[in-house]
């Protein structure tokens, strides 16, 4: 059964730094990556780091860990989670992957062929987006210390124009790039055994081929991702750093009927739980709709919206227009409600 | 009692992205850190990323998972550990220090006092340095699913002249720039309550401080730092893959004559097990005296000495000259003896 310690899985010596790691490296872990370098010193070399060659721009560091239970749940994985969550950092901050770096914590009987099949889902969207893996390391706890992966991953990009979560104006649209929630809420929908009855899956995807012509395009004030604490720790952070208001007009914000459902069934709410393949974006008023075709041209945001504006007023709150009239702030959350959400 | 976990610890709304994250980060954890930025966007803007302004010269990155047991040890601690070893192997590498990022990974009821003990030591380390923390991560596990704390330290830095370990030439010496194996002795003997009779500490310490002044003198052609799977690793991973052999001396290995009776007791070998603080170079002959003199300049470097040489013969293989006349193979570890040893 997939996920079961194995008395033939990964042991204390493959992360001991001695001849059976450096086997193990060789055959089972790199040849699982195609892109190995950014410069003359990679992965292939093993050597104590890498030399990344970088091309023009402002270099753009992100780091995240990764912890989701369970490792694999319906639409994805902790390793495609990992690059997704790190490279789509990068991509709202304006900055194209680069290079990447990954960090493997292992509890001793985790089966190889779970981790190859984490490893895989890592590789493959790097694959996709053309990014190297140029560093890792890897580290066996006992078992019963740790609960079978965690994953740290760090990724380098490049920026010709940073962006902030920060930067919104009065007057800026706000979009979001797809459904919202939907993370959060395939992962609840499978810890508590409702997956067949909703089909919900995560979201988790790599932003950066959905994000770079629409940087290109111009008009984009601020962007963030909504991963933990969701929509509405976003755009809380978002306007409390611009010291700016936020009203957002609910019935625009795109939810799949599947997490409404789960989300009224559970009564956890869809705007504070984790997207991992979204992003909010603040948008100059008269770039908004350009933005929002460019964005609905690609299969990832076909769902895109408008959802609100930057007003003046409320400054460092957002508000809710819930329709007929009503009005509610949308509150930070105090934390997202899932545990262990990413 | 330090270490154990505590209801009035970390929880899990700690590590869950919404406002009692963000208060910890900014009220605990910044202002711990001395330097919070290398360029427009740091730590304190908790941004998606960091932009970091990058001096002339090749960027190197490294990355180091950190899981030693017990997470204070005699000498340090795991936030020194975690810092050190980063900043160490981005040194090796010839490469100065520019920033770091950590990502932390904690059990719910991790106490506050140790977290700050912790990071306090990783703080300053990087104060010491002169090195920001840029960007971090958080996550919390449930009780059980995590043996208290590991961390994850990715290093950028800039070198002048990369050096690689794959660099050595025949004739290079081989220089330890310490005692070998110290970290490991004292973490084993801390285990095995050894503490109090050896009064051993481990190495941990960064090297960039010793190595600086080397590196701009010249004549380095490879250097390694020693960890996990101790000198007869690193020896063995430079002769292969530079294709040489590598003759030492036994007698020149600097040894603490703790770290001896205790490998003596427990039968594991000084050379098989983890520095923090030492590293390994190669050198062309005739820089070796003078390169020995500027190490053993430096307060880290005291104990330094010139324990080989690059030889001809036995091409991938480490020759142990043992005294009166023996000689015989110092093998690559099947890995380091000592578990969760970084």
């Amino acid at each position: 059964m997939t996920g079961r310690l194995s008395d033939e899985g990964v042991t204390a010596l493959h992360g001991a730094g001695g001849e059976l790691m450096g086997k193990f490296l060789a055959e089972r872990v790199l040849p699982l990556f195609q892109l190995r370098s950014a410069g003359p010193i990679g992965l292939d070399q093993l050597d104590d780091g890498a030399v990344v060659d970088l091309p023009p721009g402002h270099l753009v560091v992100t780091t995240d860990n990764h912890v989701v239970k369970p490792f694999l749940f319906p639409g994805g994985d902790i390793g495609r989670l990992a690059v997704c969550g790190t490279v789509n950092d990068l991509a709202v901050m304006g900055a194209r992957p680069v290079a990447l770096t990954l960090g493997l914590l292992l509890e001793e009987g985790f089966p190889f062929s779970d981790l190859e099949r984490v490893l895989r889902s890592a590789a493959g969207v790097l694959a996709e987006l053309g990014v190297p893996l140029v560093a890792g390391d890897t580290k066996v706890m006992g078992r019963g210390e740790l609960d079978r992966i965690a994953i740290n991953t760090t990724g380098i990009g490049v920026a010709e124009r940073v962006i902030s979560d920060a930067g919104l104006r009065v007057g800026d649209a706000i979009l979001v790039t797809g459904t919202v929630g939907d993370h959060g809420m395939a992962l609840l929908a499978a810890r508590e055994g409702f997956k067949l009855a909703t089909g919900l899956t995560s979201d988790v995807a790599p932003l950066w081929p959905l994000l770079a012509p629409v940087l290109a395009s111009g008009g984009i004030t601020a962007m963030k991702d909504p991963t933990r604490g969701g929509l509405a720790a976003a755009l809380n952070e978002m306007a409390r750093k611009a010291g700016v208001g936020i009203e957002i007009h609910e019935e625009a914000i795109p939810l799949r009927p599947e997490a409404r459902a789960l989300s009224e069934l559970l009564g956890i709410s869809s705007l504070e739980v984790a997207c991992e393949g979204r992003a909010v974006l603040a948008v100059v008023p008269d770039r908004a709709e350009a933005v929002l075709s460019l964005l609905r041209d690609h299969p990832l945001g076909r769902d895109s919206q408008i959802i609100g504006e930057v007003i003046p007023t409320y400054p460092g709150r957002v508000i809710l227009d819930t329709g007929i009239g009503g009005r509610r702030f949308l509150e930070m959350p105090l934390g997202d409600p899932v545990p262990r959400i990413c």
